[in-house]
């Protein structure tokens, strides 16, 4: 028996997991994440053992200092092998440094600047005023004599609270939500979706769209025929993907977005990567990220179009990543959702399965903290939605505070009402700066030697290639390191900007990328993508 | 292969979850729920058969109208296995009864009392007002130019946005929690236990105490020597624990409490349980709850050291749920925290590993919407932490919301701050309320015909035994409900009182129990009892 058995994920995943894993811990220069990269590669050596030796080794001893009943060789697996980049280790050496300056080391910068992560307020994004007054109404009520506060601020504030139990936000709501939010949800999306229905029963809010993702994963999570369950992901793709599978001990079956084509989806590859990953695995859901998340694609209704019938045929179910329907910047692009198309299609595939995931974290709020989420979950069997519904209820509920959070989101205010007017004025400045800036970081990477950029169409990042000289390759290879890796660890040391490399998303073999956030503020931005230019030219420089 | 190799549980356990899961659906009157008993006993039917039997059965024709990719003969096995009683069948039929009322019907009661679960608010316990003055701030900082906000409130809320980056709750915290609330987790932790210290880097924040602990159980869920971990959980427990075990796919091993000795530990019982274990799968976890859930019990020092020794000699990681550790009530009980315990009990026990759990849905704050709660995770090897750490980043972090709330619990006003008197006020005032209905209940139970009811002497429920007539014992065959359940859906359908029938929480065979919460306000508490003692009774008489 292999590893991949001992795991129960297909030989292919185990690899691939482990090939991310490998890629973007084996960059760090912490000597905690040294040592688990050195037990990753353990891990892959042992896949050529027999069963027996593997468990021989579940019971050997720990490279730790103490002599626990926990040790590194008998904890779950699965966790071992879970990597998430955008959290990974080039990030904790970020905060490290933060630290550094703090305890006033001299860097050849003054702060770090955060582009790898989504984190809208943490870029100094101002909350949506409307939004924060309804959950301060809701959180402290005695705020509704405040003269100052909006009467539909407080309209909201008070559905929302006569849906809780006892008036109180501190009381369980549903394990699928509040029902008055889970309507005003429904309502959102047939309105978004020109009419198409939307049933609040087909609503679950969770704690932002990666607390539904992973229940509707663990739901599938399903031996066919004998096989692994096969989760069909975007290479580049957002890491919660590969961590969740890995986590799930499922199959990760990438498809490579198609890169000379804006990042689209190619039906071609879509066909290649299923039928690669039918030999050793069941693959059962079709994720897509749209816009897309690392790569800012918005995806024609024709490709959509595609992509059902590719899953109807494939009797694949759906995940549509739809949590940045907001950011749209491109012009001519436009947020098509997989809803309405599936529906206006009409039969067979308005009957098709479909889970489409949205989120308070992002759009023009940003409101990452607050988790909020929902996922609208279309044409499930009733007895099956019974069973999802039986799961979610041991975890109690989602936050009171994030489903308030969505609730506004869903339900902001009206042409007509008090707060109509400074609520837009907000909403479109934010969405008008990210659309500038979506532009400027784009054309700006175009203009550097050896950087190839796709419009930044939606989404908040830009995912560029970077052609490396083959002295920094080998450079990289001395250290240990993947090339991207390698390069977005110097570029963190000499400026202090931190991306996240491609490695952490997934690229085809042989191209390096990275990841970088539109958020840093119009002047931040410009000051970030300057010391970029100069870095890599010395880069350059240094290993022609 | 046997479905529970299939499933990867021990036998034991298997056959276990399913009895708790038939014994708590088999009692609704809701059809969905009947079809999952149905399912539940072909998948017990099942583990019979071969396992390519199995494989077809997989494949076969969902019972459900639809078409669909995803059936009930293709999800998750674990999650069909799963219940979680606090909100099962009777729950479901109990928000029936109450829409039923809304809509004109005519019961021989105006109300449904939820007294199924520990929901303060819900209830009509008022919010603590310090607690909600620091969440609105967070949320709505305009508030700070509130002057009837006390300056003990802001200085709150001042540090917690300190730590937020962009100084916004809307942004993503480290996954492990803000660093300024872990250090105040930590001084709590350091001065309740008589300044044993505490380190904030052994703190991870959570939503509700049930995400620390599903993630703690999910580290340990790898295979021993072959066999699968165990867990070992009280007897009657909170079916959390149950749900996440089947949901996890490890072993349940379940240890009797000593209902003759005021639901106390019994070290010979422990013995007994996992001897008998050992046989099937391998042990790894003993949990205990303490003050107890749903026994109300509160552990002697005595009992405690006890319990580590034997936690100590059996190589067990001991998870202490101690989120009652503020409801302690009877005259001479005290609540001793396991890390104090073990700490002052010297080597090798200072040494072991301990996860303990804290939430701010109970105590006197009963903020259960909010979702917020700590793991303290003691002597863990720093190469396994570093994986735990990993592990929940992909889930981003815990609601900053629930995080705050924490913080407050945590850091509560000292005295000489403004705030101090209010807080103290209404913070004596829940729990000395609580005491009052403790005794209340207690008392009541005792002396109806038929209950006998250990002190309440903590937490937040009480759990009689019933000796049930052999009538009513056959009239619940007949209806094809457990005796407990029967009696349950009796006392629902006559007075509008919802409890949980202790098969929920597992009982010694051939006992019948339930759990009803002290939770109603002091007046409806007397009436509920009253109507309780009428009911019973008249069921009494009806079935003599």
């Amino acid at each position: 028996m292999s590893l991949s058995q001992v795991l129960n994920v297909c030989p292919r995943s185990a690899i691939a997991g482990l090939g991310i894993a490998a890629a973007s811990s084996g960059t760090t220069s912490t000597a905690a994440a040294r040592r688990s990269v050195g037990r990753i590669s353990t891990l892959l050596l042992s896949s050529t053992l027999s069963s027996q030796d593997t468990t021989r080794r579940n019971m050997s001893t720990s490279p730790c200092a103490y002599k626990q009943c926990i040790t590194l060789d008998n904890i779950n697996p699965a966790i071992k092998l879970m990597e998430y980049a955008v959290r990974g280790p080039l990030v904790i050496r970020a905060a490290a440094i933060e630290k550094e300056l703090e305890q006033g080391a001299k860097k050849p910068f003054k702060e770090v600047i955060r582009a790898n992560i989504g984190d809208c307020h943490a870029m100094g994004q101002e909350p949506i005023t409307f939004l924060r007054q309804v959950l301060g109404l809701v959180s402290y009520p005695p705020l509704f004599e405040d003269k100052s506060i909006p009467e539909d601020a407080k309209k909201r504030a008070r559905d929302i609270l006569s849906g809780c139990k006892g008036h109180s936000v501190g009381s369980y709501t549903d394990s699928n939500g509040i029902e008055i939010i889970r309507k005003h949800v429904a309502q959102y999306i047939q309105d978004r979706d020109g009419g198409v229905p939307s049933d609040p029963n087909n609503i679950i809010l969770s704690a932002g769209a990666s607390g539904g993702i992973k229940v509707l994963m663990s739901l599938l999570r399903c031996p066919i025929d004998g096989k692994t369950p096969g989760v069909m992901i975007p290479i580049p793709q957002y890491p919660l993907y590969s961590a969740t599978i890995a986590e799930f001990e499922m199959a990760q079956v990438g498809y490579y977005l198609d890169e000379a084509n804006k990042w689209g989806l190619d039906i071609a590859e879509l066909e290649r990567s299923l039928n690669e990953a039918k030999k050793t695995c069941a693959p059962r859901i079709l994720v897509v990220i749209n816009p897309g998340n690392p790569t800012g694609q918005v995806l024609s209704r024709d490709n959509i179009e595609n992509i059902i019938k590719f899953a109807h045929k494939e009797k694949l179910v759906l995940f549509a990543d739809e949590v940045y329907q907001d950011n749209v910047y491109e012009q001519g692009s436009k947020f098509h959702s997989f809803k309405k198309v599936m529906m206006e299609m009409g039969a067979p595939y308005n009957q098709m399965e479909l889970c489409s995931f949205m989120s308070c974290s992002k759009g023009y709020m940003g409101e990452c903290g607050i988790r909020g989420g929902y996922a609208e979950v279309v044409n499930m069997c009733p007895d099956v939605k019974a069973m999802l519904l039986k799961c979610i209820s041991a975890q109690l509920c989602p936050t009171t505070i994030g489903q308030a959070c969505m609730d506004v989101v869903v339900n902001p205010p009206k042409p007509g009402e008090p707060s109509y007017e400074q609520f837009m004025k907000e909403k479109n400045a934010v969405l008008a700066s990210l659309k500038v800036r979506a532009e400027m970081v784009a054309s700006t990477f175009n203009s550097i030697e050896g950087f190839s950029c796709n419009p930044v169409q939606g989404a908040m990042y830009c995912f560029p290639q970077i052609r490396l000289p083959e002295k920094a390759i080998e450079a990289a290879k001395k250290a240990g390191q993947a090339p991207d890796v390698f390069y977005a660890f110097q570029l963190l040391e000499q400026t202090g900007i931190c991306i996240v490399p491609g490695s952490g998303f997934g690229q085809r073999p042989g191209t390096y990328h990275f990841r970088t956030t539109i958020l840093p503020q119009p002047a931040k931005l410009k000051e970030m993508l300057d010391m970029f230019r100069a870095f890599h030219e010395k880069f350059l420089k240094q290993y022609k």
